[in-house]
């Protein structure tokens, strides 16, 4: 999916916070806006919007010298996701589906936008997520293609998420390849933050190659190429990686919320709603 | 309260619903959209928002040689008010008090943004806004002024809006001079909007002079200032309107919901809050 003027205003929004959180000086901030504001005005729109991302965040990483803005936030969003885990687990454990609910609470993991607002209260927002239909259901789909996985390719996205992630990956019962950034980009986890959330004792972490928040797949390692043909599901985490992997003619399953009118209109969905949804071309070529 | 950095995607998504009201064509709008971040990256904020917000406006006008992409858009928004008065009017005649009643339909008429989100629902939206608390409340206070005020300046704010007015200048029952932009700038109100309003009937309708989306001195006419410096009592709704009046050391009471992070943070309150307030400086010149 590639990215539409609309983002433009997103990637200012995005700027702003970015930079705000290493620097208080307003006229480092005016700079820097302006500066995004003049490579936006010249960018071809032909890539997906986690290419742009990418490109601001180098341009802000450089000015500040600051390569990691995120990095506290990110530790924070971690401790609080696994101050969560005893009680995830039960509602596991509770529940009569078990992979059913650890596929929701991924979801969840993903709806928890621990940027956007820092003091949203954890226990509500899984229990509204628990409670949510999904707009895109392919849970069937993704039961039966699981049962016949031997590789399975997870693509994660924010830091604080991976603890959702981790509890899922514990009842895909299958061995699992996690695949994080290679440095930092926003929030996105990175190699430390898959370790520091339990990942390391269910899965193997790999790097994607990527510095962009959605694995544009130009730009990967070829370790990590290797792993997505050759991988016989695989999940893909939040709003950045289905932007880049939308058109992929791959075993891909979008677990997600929809956090922006650009992709709500993409999708024909609203913003808020949540999906588990198979890949459009994989659907297009093996129906049923 | 003049512009902050945090404005900036807000006037490139204003940009982009601008253009869009007039324009399906892309390739238009991404040369827009990038004029607009030029012309931003150039500017000074020391200027309240309504003033950059003109200057946008100027050039999508210019561009597109459309003056008035909202007319429609406005025109519709005063057809759905119409149809609501009825109702309205029931719940003046049906409150303990009438003056209060109107004055939160007042701002119940600047909470329903017909511009954001067109099929809202009124009904409901009105049954809110009567229900929900002012985070500011100087309604005694303004009771009081008015008691004592000879003449009335009234400063519109958008199109529909206008309609609420109406009522609620009815039961100010004073002369009341009613103030609407010179030309169009987003869905604010012109005085062929305050007239299909009915505004005509229980007021003096006159132009503020300005083409701002909120009522900059500097640019006003002398007609309106001569009103302005003179009223006894103001009552000025909106955003646009407080952001460029909040300084001034007049008897202004602003009606408003307070639509953006920008704004909340300036008056230390939150997105979505009602205030019915005294001008700050008014209140610090005469106390009491």
């Amino acid at each position: 999916m590639n990215a539409y003027l609309d983002c433009y205003p997103c990637f200012l929004a995005q700027t702003l916070k970015t930079v705000r959180l290493a620097t208080s000086d307003e006229h480092v901030l005016r700079n820097l806006l302006d500066e995004v504001g003049l490579a936006l005005a010249g960018r071809s729109l032909d890539v997906p919007p986690p290419v742009i991302s990418r490109a601001i965040h180098r341009i802000i990483a450089n000015r500040l010298g600051v390569q990691d803005p995120y990095r506290e936030l990110k530790q924070a969003c971690i401790r609080q996701a696994l101050s969560l885990v005893p009680r995830l687990k039960r509602a596991i454990e509770e529940s009569a589906d078990r992979l059913w609910t650890a596929a929701k609470l991924a979801i969840a993991g993903n709806v928890i936008d621990f940027g956007a607002n820092a003091d949203f209260d954890l226990t509500r927002d899984v229990d509204v997520i628990l409670a949510q239909d999904l707009a895109v259901n392919h849970f069937s789909e993704f039961r039966k293609k699981l049962d016949k996985a031997g590789r399975i390719l997870y693509l994660a996205d924010n830091a604080g998420e991976t603890v959702f992630d981790r509890l899922f990956i514990e009842e895909l019962e299958k061995p699992v390849t996690y695949a994080v950034r290679q440095s930092p980009i926003i929030n996105d986890a990175l190699s430390e933050d898959a370790a520091a959330s339990g990942i390391g004792e269910v899965a193997r972490i790999i790097s994607s190659g990527v510095a962009t928040p959605g694995t544009v797949l130009a730009d990967c390692s070829s370790e990590f190429l290797d792993e997505f043909r050759s991988a016989d599901l695989i999940i893909s985490k939040g709003q950045g990686n289905f932007e880049a992997l939308s058109e992929e003619a791959r075993p891909i399953f979008f677990l997600l919320k929809i956090k922006c009118d650009v992709v709500a209109r993409h999708l024909r969905l609203n913003k808020g709603d949540i999906v588990l949804m198979s890949s459009k071309k994989e659907r297009t070529a093996r129906p049923g």
